[in-house]
């Protein structure tokens, strides 16, 4: 039975290698390695700093390697192939599946994957090329060739005849296709059907003829959304003549699912899709400096909103201590519109019929978070600095900057789209200064005039 | 062919509804919901406002009413069913799947499920009444009991035909499983496998003995992982004697890892799981508010701290303007690295043999992080209020903050995990108040000390 005992027992391997590892004791855990499956020794180079990872790779079996390497994220991946000899990455990605061999030579500098081409057999070769002459990211680029294709004209007992010679399907083969002498798609079998149908009748009696192919330049997430909307799990890939390429199964649409939902959560931090959590130093810190350069300029923006109050803060040292609050519930307020609208927008939730009745939905929590949280810090000002015409303007800020901050969580988003910006990478950050300038604009310039 | 074109009809006829919808041609919009499969109606649900709900529910044939619901998201299915008659409900209910019909009466108030409970025939009852014996979330949760089960002394001849009898199997039935009298689970062949094999041979011959069911107490998400790791396309499920219980198939999976992945997204912003984009205002204000309160704590206390250095922003205006920068950089640089170690918890890859080396990479991110931006900031400071003396402050604090960020992010998930507290939803908050802290009382407590 699988349960968390097993679950445990898995953990204790790994924990076992890491430790042999860790001591310098590599025959004990090349033994050790020998022993797990492909995927908990991906789960340990994927956990390992880039030193551990190459002397992992080097005490892996080499038959290993090249399941190993389909388990493996895009980052990862990429580090290890790199260091590995075109023949040994030749031999390592024989008989691999079309999309992941595709997957794998992207990862490669020109000369390298010329090289690792040429290292090839003639069959694997000719595969690899047309893998890779389709684009990434889209249905051709995760399909795989092996399909089981019939004519309509044969008998079921014929396809079972058939099927019994060739002795093993591929990989979650539910559905065999029906194709015409042109290698159009014209009907599918579920595997299902030919057992419960009479052997005697036609295929092309017992195909179902309703069948339509992804388009082989269909964006990867768009096929993910058919899956999950038709339940499939395959489904067959034609060209713009409708002829039959290959099929995608759901296994590849998981992954899919996956790094897209994911997607969203990392570049709202600024972080990019396959960031390693392990990378070198160097690496990491460069790609993560964009974001903080990015920052710098809009903490300076406000700092320079700011500075146009310097006379009214050289009097009153007590709205320098109050400034930083309004602006920052304005932050978390937006960025909480912000999260959702994101995610509707993904989930196709959000279009032109319904973004006015949830700007106005917005605006109508913004006003009453306002006056909650206006009270509320108002009675605390009053309270602490035994001020109440200071509380009157933090409350009447807060009021103004939760109002905007709905307001942008809702047309932020929207209008980076129009204009094709990934509102999960770029809108944080124009939210968030949008809410900074506000806020104190709202709260220092109230006070410029009623104190100052 | 599936593609862009054949999408862009779909938005076109979702469109058409609701813009009937909105005029108030219910008679041209029922019949235009008619043509719509269950999924496009589910999907104009979800993004509709409460009272447009209300409308398409009436609209759309009853008979169509269990489909959607299957396709609806937690809240939106809570806020229909509770107004749905308990007869229409059962009759709505029949036939549904034991997994999604636990799910509906799970949304419901005690009294009313009792009452739906009633309505239903014998059969459904029983079969409801079992499934929602299982704990939600857990395998016994999103399980169907609809598995075909074969015994082990019969030749796949028989096998056959019993299939053929049957007419039709399950749907993502891809394998058949073996039990003993006892119901024990002691092996499976896949339908593949039926196609190819010699009919005259016996089931236990042809079966894979090396079969573990998954306990029925499984936690959904673990079960998720399994499925990820094997390319799973339906597991059996067992109880604690190894009895066949039921199976779980890949589009139940496929929920729950979106809705696993997007969890940490939704938390990080305070936002509930399942919180529905097009809510009523007064329940979304209640949810968020919770959050904004907390924030506003950790703003008061950020306040406080800077309330520590009256006296010196007193003095100088210049360092209430620029108090606001070293606090955000930190709080930016700690959200990546919290980030990125929240999905390395999830995906599994952080773990007590690698933590010590996370810590000292981003230590050293922060280090190298904080000397580019404090010189960068020192320069800024030095030209535009031509002061040295504070640039090199700004400085010093930007270098700390940064490095306690580096520090903050990857440890303040992990303490959490101890304590068993969802990192997404309390690491935020935590690591910000960290970073506000540190950043005023290195900036305006070394000012005080060389200023003032």
């Amino acid at each position: 039975m699988l349960d968390v005992a097993e679950k445990e027992l898995a953990e204790q391997r790994l924990q076992e290698v890491t430790e042999a590892l860790s001591r310098g004791m590599y025959v004990l855990a090349r033994r050790q390695l020998h022993n797990l499956p492909a995927w908990d020794i991906a789960l340990l180079l994927e956990s390992s700093p880039p030193k551990a990872r190459a002397i992992i790779w080097q005490l892996v079996d080499a038959d290993e390697h090249g399941d190993i390497l389909e388990e493996l994220s895009e980052e990862v991946q990429k580090s290890i192939v790199r260091q590995m000899a075109p023949e040994k990455l030749a031999a390592a990605t024989e008989g691999m599946d079309t999309d992941d061999l595709a997957y794998v030579l992207r990862g490669l500098p020109e000369p390298i994957y010329q090289e690792v081409l040429k290292s090839m057999d003639e069959q694997d070769r000719q595969r690899a090329e047309q893998a890779l002459s389709y684009e990434e990211d889209t249905a051709g680029g995760i399909m795989n060739t092996d399909t089981i294709t019939l004519r309509a004209d044969v008998s079921i007992d014929v396809v079972l005849r058939y099927l019994r010679l060739k002795g093993e399907l591929p990989e979650a083969t539910d559905k065999l296709y029906v194709v015409d002498r042109q290698d159009k798609l014209i009907g599918e079998i579920g595997i299902s059907r030919l057992l419960t149908v009479d052997p005697s009748r036609l295929v092309e009696d017992v195909m179902d003829a309703d069948v339509h192919g992804i388009a082989v330049d269909m964006d990867e997430t768009e096929v993910a959304k058919l899956f999950e909307r038709q339940d499939w799990i395959s489904a067959p890939v034609v060209d713009e003549n409708d002829r039959l390429l290959g099929r995608i199964t759901i296994d590849d649409v998981v992954d899919i699912i996956r790094e897209d939902a994911q997607h969203s959560m990392l570049s709202m931090a600024g972080l990019d899709d396959d960031e390693d959590t392990f990378a070198p130093v160097l690496k990491s810190t460069r790609r993560r400096s964009i974001w903080l350069g990015v920052n710098l300029i809009t903490a300076i923006l406000a700092a320079a909103v700011s500075s146009l109050f310097e006379d009214i803060l050289a009097q009153m040292a007590i709205l320098a201590i109050l400034n930083t609050i309004v602006p920052s519930m304005g932050g978390i307020a937006g960025s909480q519109t912000l999260t959702l609208v994101i995610r509707g927008m993904a989930l196709g939730h959000i279009g032109s019929s319904n973004q006015r009745w949830l700007i106005g939905k917005e605006l109508a929590i913004g006003a009453l978070n306002g006056v909650i949280w206006a009270v509320l810090i108002a009675t605390v000002v009053a309270v602490w600095k035994q001020d109440l015409l200071i509380g009157g303007i933090i409350a009447f800020a807060m009021m103004a900057n939760l109002l905007a901050a709905g307001l942008a969580g809702v047309t932020v988003p929207l209008i980076l789209k129009k204009f094709d910006i990934d509102p999960a990478l770029a809108g944080g950050v124009i939210l968030t200064t949008v809410t900074d300038v506000i806020g104190i604009f709202a709260f220092l310039g109230t006070a410029t005039l009623l104190l100052g």
